[in-house]
């Protein structure tokens, strides 16, 4: 463990890639809210597999409630969504199981669980395990929305095919409704189709390509986060590394302030209609781990899908002999194109959790 | 809050930048460990301002050990240390109070804590408060090593200035050794003289300058980390990120990686004298949150330090007009050359703490 | 919140009396155990309604494991049960919306909640939600035997009945297995008579009786608990508390001791085979917090079912008019008969998170 | 670990009897509070040796704050407060560290941190330890207070002398606020004589003597508590068990209720000037962990302190070889004359923690 995350809500999530489920406890969500379900499922639906970017392992990914609503509203009492993993075909891994797969958890996961780790589809860390916790992002999203704030992320890298930044100073709510909910979301539309020949040239290939997903938060108010451990940047890092495949994250203008000066960089303040407002925002929202009240940017790197069809050199960890393996299974040339849900839930749980505290 | 992290060890850090002291208090480190006070006196000094590099405010830096003791032996009972505030000039700081620094946390504070926020000197939001950070990586630092872990950091940029990257296959215990202990602390002695240049130009235009720090954990075994939310990567950033003026962290090829395919960086394994190794690096020696066995390999993006000396754009807070704003306290022009120590304290920290989650 | 209990292993509990199930989550088990399910299973009929002395809605109480397993063998993932509601009754609560019942949790959860709460047969604060306290409890059972530590609770008090008291001394494993799995858990089987009658006599009027449970941890290795907040007696009481119906406990001598002097009660040292041993124990097997290496005995009181089928007043929350009630719903004439695994559970629960703690 | 407390404040406790210090450092106050220091001075008092009834061991107990307020008012920083130990006798105790003292913490510390536990004075186990705990206790009183609601304990019983005990229905603000400041501090004038002959006595016998302590908490919300594990009665009592020799603690009528029929202690409801009522007050004020809105009334159990004069049977741990032990050091004949503010302290500080959890 830690499978739990948050001080003043508590999401906590369980289940394998072939377990009989997977699902999330979410503890300290107020009372009296209703659930806008359709919603939870269009924002479920993102991170689903589909269409010939995706792996051909499809769920339904029907979220299950067991506890915590009355009619449709919360109660007060934890919330527990569940899915089914219906659609698992365990066999595929039977050769995996003492052969791990390069750039995967097996090999750390068979020596920290005494091999006992469940390897088929990744066990607990298989991506599956994003479904849950897009569930939870989902009810976050929701009730940030109440508090005016808004989350949406779209995909700035895949390969060597850029999208447009979000413009630091300008993003706004209406350019997050506007982003496009299929798997290639991104701001311009001429992105897509240039990221969908890397993946697809990936994928033609047997191998797989990396991204880079950026992430805008509107609306937190300032002096959000908490010093020293628990800042919005410590927690949304946090929050954002339990994606798999996630290797890195930067705020605002991020690595590109190692080669700034001061003067370049500082985000002078000026004051609009009698609110501060800064000049420019490379701090990306968030100063000393507060936020500053301007757009939260912050963007994470994701590596290629490890799971490729290409031979690889690998070691049988009984025999510690080498052998060649072979990836069956079913798998995503480019994981980044269901990854945008994951990073706005992670985000908005993060975000939400801090808002709450600062309530207190 | 929470000035607090850890789970297993729980580290407490307190204070401002101009209160009577700055302290840390460590509950959960194990009893009979003789602490090594010149080292971690040499360790502390690694991140005191001296030389034409730095600020000119020096402190003497000397942590009080108040509690945790006996004998110069860990008892089981918390460790206190409290580092005094002597060289403070508050008065320095009262023309700010009201006139937020660019790019400082003053404004957020001020609107977090209603008016009441501790402004001199950065208050909880100073980099004063990495010297009881400091202090308690040191001491894990040196309970890491008598399990055979090894934490080093070295400047990997200063501005447009370079130093080597750690080879992430083959950096070794005595290459970490061998880093000087002095500001610029460098792999290549070449780097040491255009950072210093980089820096003093800075200085002399009254501005700063931002940098890169790498940091290597080598002996982790395999399987530490806990996921989902645990990991190493979740936790080293959390720790990371209280540093103030980290604005980004990668792991391995970190942001590399969204150009990359599969095939391309996948790590590979072979085995070598009856042990798993992979033929390259890539991910930083974590899979799935869990150390692979092989090097742990970070970067850390630092933004200028933004107290410059040039006039900056600003607001009173009071009255909401625009002022002109010249700091003048002593600052440092390029805050990574104190900065190694203080990563190296937070990846030791957040390893040891994982270290004995994966112990019980 | 906070539905989650533990430092070292993560209990989360959650669901409502008539939510679509209950259930719990156990983060930080460790891998590689092979769950008796059938010896759960009979752990959790101790608990389950049957026969006279219960209440008349009976549920199956079969745990169904949704992850954590791979055939049968715990995976390092956590382990998530869960118990269908089947047979609910809400109809039975309508009337009780607005009207809360006296010295149930109804009113303030009102209040809590915002008029949210689940008021169907207690809602979250529901007995019902022992059932994953007494799975929780059962798993930490079988782990802690592994580790030479037995858990036993007898009923030592129902109205005016009384059973013999564990000899603090003497108390051995033999003695805990040899207590009976049924309703009326006694050492001396003379006690259960008369409890019966209690029960009968109380369950004929409408009414309901109180009692108190006593509870034994045999072979916790000397020093496990974590001072001063997590101590032993922190802890289990912290866990104990969370039965309904618990309104006090004491450890070793407990309340008795007000009256002592300190050479009556305090317990002596002496050594018996190469062992310190106390010559009383009027401590409970605790000193300051840590476990003393004596059997560790605690005592809780639980109140008489609060829901009793005499007219009570109370108030109409919306009206605040008087009004009298008579609960019908199905109800327990003494919770004492189901709650020795409870208290078994929750002690089991706490003193094996302390366990690991101490193994760090 | 843990010597932290609190979800929402987090208290964490430093020191030994004769380190250099102990202290409290406590995160999450708010920000602009004014600190009444004479009041927490006249409070810490309390605590403090004085007068023929206590140890010899007289402390100045002046807390010297380090961090978290400017100008004497909080700015959101932690505060952190410490106490010097001054009058420390060490060499009193080296005839001890082999040979543990009956029904103290020395022999469990001695095994659990390895023969290496502070034995000076109680080291980490001393009731030293409860001065930086009256001070976040007397902090959290004052916040409380803002907050309409009040804490106050007085000693119900000591030997066979008993004060009256609280009315549950009619305590009232005026009547804590009349409870004497001094050791002594009964609601009866007669009790007080009769306590002192009880300690007296105790104290010409070489004895020690226990005793009760009645803890009442008016004004608390309807609804404050979060279950299962941290309602009122889980926290209250994690938190009391952190004061030395406290054996037991109950809620309401507690252990009484184990002979009681529901019918005889239900509290039904009344509507008393539009606000719901109970015309008893058995359950003290809280109802499935939360607090029904009635006084919180708790009483904890000493025992006798175990420091007595009389020589006493130990062992001596390096040779296993029995030995009478004498203890000289100084000591409390009986601890509740000290007890009551720790008692009030412990509440406040689990209280507070719970009210903010409730208000975010």
């Amino acid at each position: 463990m830690s499978n739990s995350f948050g001080n003043n809500i508590k999401i906590t999530i369980f289940g394998q890639s072939h377990s009989e489920a997977v699902g999330v406890v979410m503890d300290g969500i107020p009372a009296g809210k209703k659930l806008d379900m359709p919603r939870i499922a269009a924002f479920l639906s993102r991170r689903a597999a589909s269409g010939e970017l995706s792996t051909a392992r499809t769920e339904t990914d029907e979220p299950h409630i067991l506890s915590g609503l009355m009619n449709g509203v919360t109660c007060g009492a934890p919330l527990c969504a569940v899915f089914e993993n219906a659609n698992t075909k365990s066999k595929d891994y039977d050769a995996l199981r003492l052969v791990p797969r390069p750039s995967h958890a097996d090999y750390p996961a068979y020596v920290k669980y005494g091999g006992f780790a469940d390897y088929r589809g990744g066990g607990a860390f298989s991506g599956r395990l994003t479904a849950p916790l897009c569930f939870a992002g989902a009810v976050c999203i929701q009730l940030l929305e109440q508090l005016g704030v808004f989350v949406g992320a779209h995909i700035l890298q895949v390969g060597n095919a850029f999208d447009r930044a979000f413009d630091p100073l300008n993003v706004c709510r209406e350019q997050l409704s506007a982003l496009p909910a299929d798997k290639l979301r991104v701001i311009d539309p001429n992105a897509a189709e240039k990221m969908r020949e890397e993946i697809l040239g990936a994928k033609a290939d047997g191998d797989s390509v990396g991204g880079c997903v950026e992430c805008c938060v509107l609306g937190v108010p300032v002096g959000v986060g908490e010093p020293m451990f628990d800042g919005l940047e410590n927690r949304i890092a946090q929050a954002v590394f339990a994606i798999p495949a996630v290797k890195g994250i930067e705020f605002g203008a991020g690595f590109e302030l190692c080669a700034k000066r001061g003067s370049q960089c500082n985000d002078e303040y000026t004051a609009r209609e009698g609110k501060l407002q800064t000049l420019s925002n490379n701090c990306g929202g968030i100063l000393g781990g507060l936020s500053s009240g301007m757009p939260l940017i912050f963007r994470a790197a994701f590596k290629p899908t490890p799971s490729i069809a290409l031979p690889q050199r690998s070691v049988e960890l009984d025999t510690m002999c080498e052998n060649e393996l072979q990836i069956k299974g079913r798998h995503d040339p480019c994981i980044v194109t269901r990854a945008t849900p994951c990073v706005e839930a992670a985000a908005a749980i993060a975000v939400y959790d801090l808002i709450l505290s600062a309530r207190s």
